[in-house]
């Protein structure tokens, strides 16, 4: 049985990254059209090759220090000494997750401006190639990851099952703090380059967006690829991984084997195939609407979702055994729910539908009404996206036979994240391949080409931004999924330390510490949203001095007659954003140990409980904001409530620029700030256990 | 001692009431001035006394419908038949709380405007007259509710300790529900007055603030009053009557002794006696500068909150006994917490601090960065707070003996929750001071007095603002640790139905019943706001359509030759405020007796706990937003960043604008709802044992 999961599981991996070769060679043929898109593209290139390089040194510094602080704690044997490796392992698989993402993203956006001079699903089939790459690069070398420590723990060390579950899941925290770091950094970057852009340049000087006289627009598409590429990739490699080990580390409490255990790492790498299976499926006929994208792009995830919702049926009846077939019924919550969840997303955001339009039409009274809207819709579209994780996570827990053994009931909910999580490789290629077409449209605009190609761009792009709301949610979703189930992982990591079990007793709602560690924890993800908005702040500040300097400095660049320092941009908002990212990031490693430390083992349950309740509403909140301000301000650019340039639309602007940090940084960043805050309490288990105050 | 106690406690409620009395006949002594301020103060009193009279007929259908849904319980068994009763005399008093609260301040506006004519003294002195006679009717009336029924159940009925306490805390739900209406209608009606008059006089017009050409200049100053006092007295009159209640409540279970039901009525007379030695204190010099003022106050409320400290260790000592003389430290915790989460409050949204100045400064680059910051000063100033609780709640339960006995250690949280409140006498009335100077300047600009006379009120007004800003802080903080121990009071009131004790069995975080009950209830508090935002943004528009109607059709209406049609606006005001506050409140009752019934009493318990995290966090996050918005456009009119008139005063406005709705509607009513949250469900406890699903 191990040998064959871990063979089946290798495979998975294997084939998710050879299919994701095979698609970047086929990307990589495609032309990158005239010399001046080839050397616009390696500007974007280039800036997002240094913000990485230069990312990568503070991240290493980081990883330094903790692996340091690890291979401390392990020689006081309050770890092992695999920790402080799979730490860094996790570490080193997220960013390179990320790295491999961006550049096959900066290598298909001219590739996908000229495809588009060729016809629209041309175009679709590059930029969604490129997306590919970069969803089957994620679960590729996240099952890979998995499987090379399984074979190392099981083969090799020979190891218990338990052991080396509580090996494997603190890899999770290096990946998690790799993706906080690429999270927040980029997502600094990209809207600081963006707000600066705008500010100055279709504000202040009136000229268009993407025009090549604005010194920051290759620091804002560089901030395309960094934020919503590099840093998404780094997000979902961690919920990926950290759903699967927590799922097989429960799987291990319950049942005590190894089958348990194999399950959801054979989930990942039947949704896989299954992933596969459904990119082959979309493709669109020439002068396509919207909607026929939107479908060619739906056809894709359901029919993969379909597959793996009847493939996972014989493996849990096999693999648990008839007895416990009903587990199956906890996959398919998690499965339904994501979809569900990226549905509702849709609809508070997308402006085909009501809130969205209702929001547009409170421009009518100014910025504030629009921006009182704007925040009411996106709290009020809370209350779906918690009813679906709540129904959920009830029917896993309780077909998974919870209401006799708890501890079967937590490993039905982690199978709910596995299986929300399996069809991760396409999911994130639709979400991925947005950002490309944004980037190609920018090209298309810099590099002069006709019109007909911008507006095609502008159709790829104008879904990536629905795919881009659906995405989001299936992120947060899954990250609260993950979240519990890590909860409960922590909990199970604490029992198996000695006299951990005594200091857990009393989790009750009536424990002062637990109500305690509630509060704090609510209140962390408030916090972190203030911190990263301040970040965002700042940096563009810094942006539009630099740009105002240069339309005051050099002559004739408003003319057209000479050129921006396009490189000075990109070279401020790298420095400025990576600046940035380091508080946040301390503050979500320290905190978790400080209430540790303070208040104790139940403290810390009692944390991550309210950072994941509070951290998901508040996700669901800015993200939903975030993206209905934005299509409001296009459903306005569109023609309606007396189109661009109107009072409307300049109230529009306000809240879409309220928006921007909402959506693109502090929301997606309190995904990940929920995850970390287990992963380090799971690492620093023993140490609090030993050393805490109450 | 049972004697004694209700004696001690009717002469405390009794002083306060005699003291407001006393103080209501100097007010009304004083001159209301010329008769052009008689007038428009008639107006404003009309206009109040119409909303409170239909806001009545409405609440009292529904207290109708839910008397008769007791009586039909009561009938069943479900409940005894006192609870029908208790909860209409909670509502009736926390109604009559509010309605004296404004009939006094109706009635000083005009004589606080004349006094002022004579000197900023005798202004301050009718002023917080004013303000004491609301603040000791609150507590009086509270008080002598709670005498009446302790006597009633006691010397009448002669009930044993625990069905004294069982039974009186359901007219906490009553004065919630009342509270509820109160907060949220007058919240509506302030804000949409408010609103429409500036959007369409200020700024489409461009006539200054409280001209009488305004239409809704007159709904605008009934707002004040039906908002800011009659909401926040109802608000306050049932934080404080819950936190005696549930106190003693928890002090019965702990003691199962009439000793400890007695101390926190008992710290509440001997709070109302320092409360009143308080006020004598609060006196200026002519020519005082507005921090001279702020001291004069903070004098008052000081030196109460020191005789309350030294007062209450000799009622611990000898009522509790020498053995708990520690529980002293539980109610000093409470007083402290009191004080410093009022100072944080201040700290974050006074102009005097950095943050606010940091705030009105991110005017410079528009509307959008001003909003961003407000929204991340709010979130960032939720930190502080939760830290003065969370060291609150454990030093109350730990000096109180948790550690040994969880019973202890609650009802040491509830006396914390007491001790918070003891000073509530002179804490409401710096607070109820602010709106009746706001309404005196509205009279010195309508009758057109003297330039010194509307400068002197100016002062007391910003003065005012700062009052209100402490003074919503303390509200939030009273009311968290009042959700906290009447969640307490639920597993307490739970414990004691037949077959409660298994239900709550298991309270643990990993139960998915207590998990998606805590999702489901930090998710309350966003929808709630939601909820409440969107009502003031459709009542503000009516408002606004009715102001641009009369100022187009009433001719001679902008040069001062005729009238506007006032009540038009003050009628437009009350009806959608009113019809609006319905949805709101019914979500609130219906909300915990549907995951009562749905998820069980464990659900019920998650449910509290969320709701108390996440409103805490909410109604810190909006309140200080609100508050910070509103004074760093205060800080630029006063001459900064360009002052008046200027781009950045305009995006000061807008910030202004949006921090109306969350300072004065959705975060004031988030503090009741998190108390109506916990009310409900111990009423309806026996329904959900007898009843639930899970």
């Amino acid at each position: 049985m191990e040998t064959y999961s871990a063979i089946a599981t290798f495979v998975g991996a294997a084939a998710a990254l050879l299919f994701a070769i095979l698609t970047a060679r086929k990307v990589l043929k495609a032309s990158e059209g005239t010399d001046r898109m080839k050397a616009i593209s390696a500007s974007i290139r280039a800036g997002a090759n240094a913000f990485l390089k230069r990312q990568y040194v503070i991240v290493s510094i980081f990883f330094a220090v903790v692996f340091a602080i690890l291979c401390v704690m392990a020689a006081a044997k309050l770890l092992t000494w695999f920790v402080p490796f799979a730490f860094v392992t996790g570490g080193f698989f997220s960013a390179l997750s990320g790295f491999i993402g961006m550049k096959i993203a900066t290598a298909a956006n001219a590739r996908t401006a000229n495809a588009c001079r060729e016809g629209l699903n041309r175009g679709l089939r590059i930029a969604f190639s490129a997306g590919s790459v970069m969803g089957f690069t994620v679960v590729g070398l996240g099952l890979l990851d998995i499987s090379i420590w399984f074979s190392l723990l099981k083969f090799v060390f020979n190891l218990p099952a338990n052991e080396i579950t509580g090996a494997m899941i603190t890899f999770g925290m290096g990946a998690s703090s790799m993706a906080l770091f690429a999270r927040v950094g980029g997502g600094i970057f990209t809207k600081a380059a963006d707000v600066g852009a705008d500010l100055v340049g279709k504000v202040e000087a009136g000229i268009p967006e993407d025009d090549p006289r604005n010194p920051a627009v290759i620091a804002d598409n560089v901030g395309d690829n960094v934020g919503d590429v590099a840093g998404m990739g780094a997000d979902l490699y961690e919920s990926y991984v950290g759903s699967i080990i927590s799922a097989a580390a429960l799987g291990v409490a319950a049942f005590g084997s190894f089958e348990a255990l194999a399950l959801p790492m054979l989930i990942a790498a039947v949704g896989i195939l299954c992933s596969i299976i459904g990119t082959f499926f979309v493709s669109t006929k020439e002068g396509a609407s919207q909607k026929n994208l939107l479908a060619a792009l739906s056809r894709g995830t359901n029919l993969s979702a379909i597959l793996i919702a009847l493939a996972s049926f014989p493996l849990v009846y096999f693999i648990l055994g008839a007895a416990h077939w009903k587990m199956y019924f906890a996959i398919l919550a998690g499965l339904i729910a994501g979809v569900l969840i990226g549905q509702a997303t849709e609809y508070f955001t997308s402006d085909t539908y009501k809130p969205t339009r209702k929001l547009a039409a409170s421009s009518e009274t100014g910025s504030a009404t629009i921006i009182i809207s704007g925040i009411s819709l996106g709290m009020l579209s809370t209350a779906l996206p918690i009813i679906i994780i709540a129904v959920c996570v009830l029917v896993a827990y309780f077909v998974s036979g919870g209401a006799a053994s708890a501890s079967m009931g937590l490993y039905g909910i982690a199978l709910a994240a596995v299986g929300m999580l399996s069809t991760l490789g396409i999911t994130l290629a639709t979400d991925a391949y947005g950002p490309v077409a944004d980037n190609a449209g920018g090209i298309a605009e810099m590099a002069g080409l006709e019109k007909e190609v911008r507006q095609r761009t502008d159709a790829l792009d104008a879904l990536g931004n629905t795919t881009a709301a659906t995405g989001k949610g299936f992120a947060i979703g899954s990250a609260a999924l993950t979240a519990l189930a890590l909860m409960a992982s922590y909990i199970d990591k604490v029992h198996s330390i000695e006299g951990g079990a005594e200091k857990l007793a009393n989790l009750s709602l009536m424990n002062p510490t637990v109500l305690i560690g509630l509060f704090i924890g609510a209140c962390l993800p408030f916090v972190f949203a203030a911190l990263t908005m301040e970040s965002v702040g700042r940096a563009a500040q810094s942006v539009v001095k630099e740009v105002r300097r240069q339309f005051h400095e050099i002559t004739g660049l408003m003319e057209g007659k000479a050129t921006a320092d396009y490189a000075k941009c990109v070279d401020l908002c790298t420095k400025s954003s990576l600046r940035e990212m380091v508080l946040p990031t301390i503050v979500a490693v320290i905190v978790p140990i400080a209430v540790g430390l303070l208040l104790g083992s139940t403290g810390v349950v009692g944390m991550l409980a309210g950072a994941t309740a509070s951290g998901f509403l508040m996700a669901v909140f800015m993200s939903n904001s975030g993206g209905a301000w934005d299509n409001a301000k296009k459903h306005i650019e569109g023609g309606a409530f007396n189109g661009k340039g109107s009072d409307n639309h300049k109230a529009a602007v306000v809240g879409d620029t309220v928006g921007d940090p909402f959506k693109d940084t502090s929301g997606p960043a309190i995904n990940i700030l929920i995850k970390l805050l287990s992963m380090v309490s799971i690492v620093f288990a023993s140490l609090v256990v030993s050393f805490s105050l109450l």
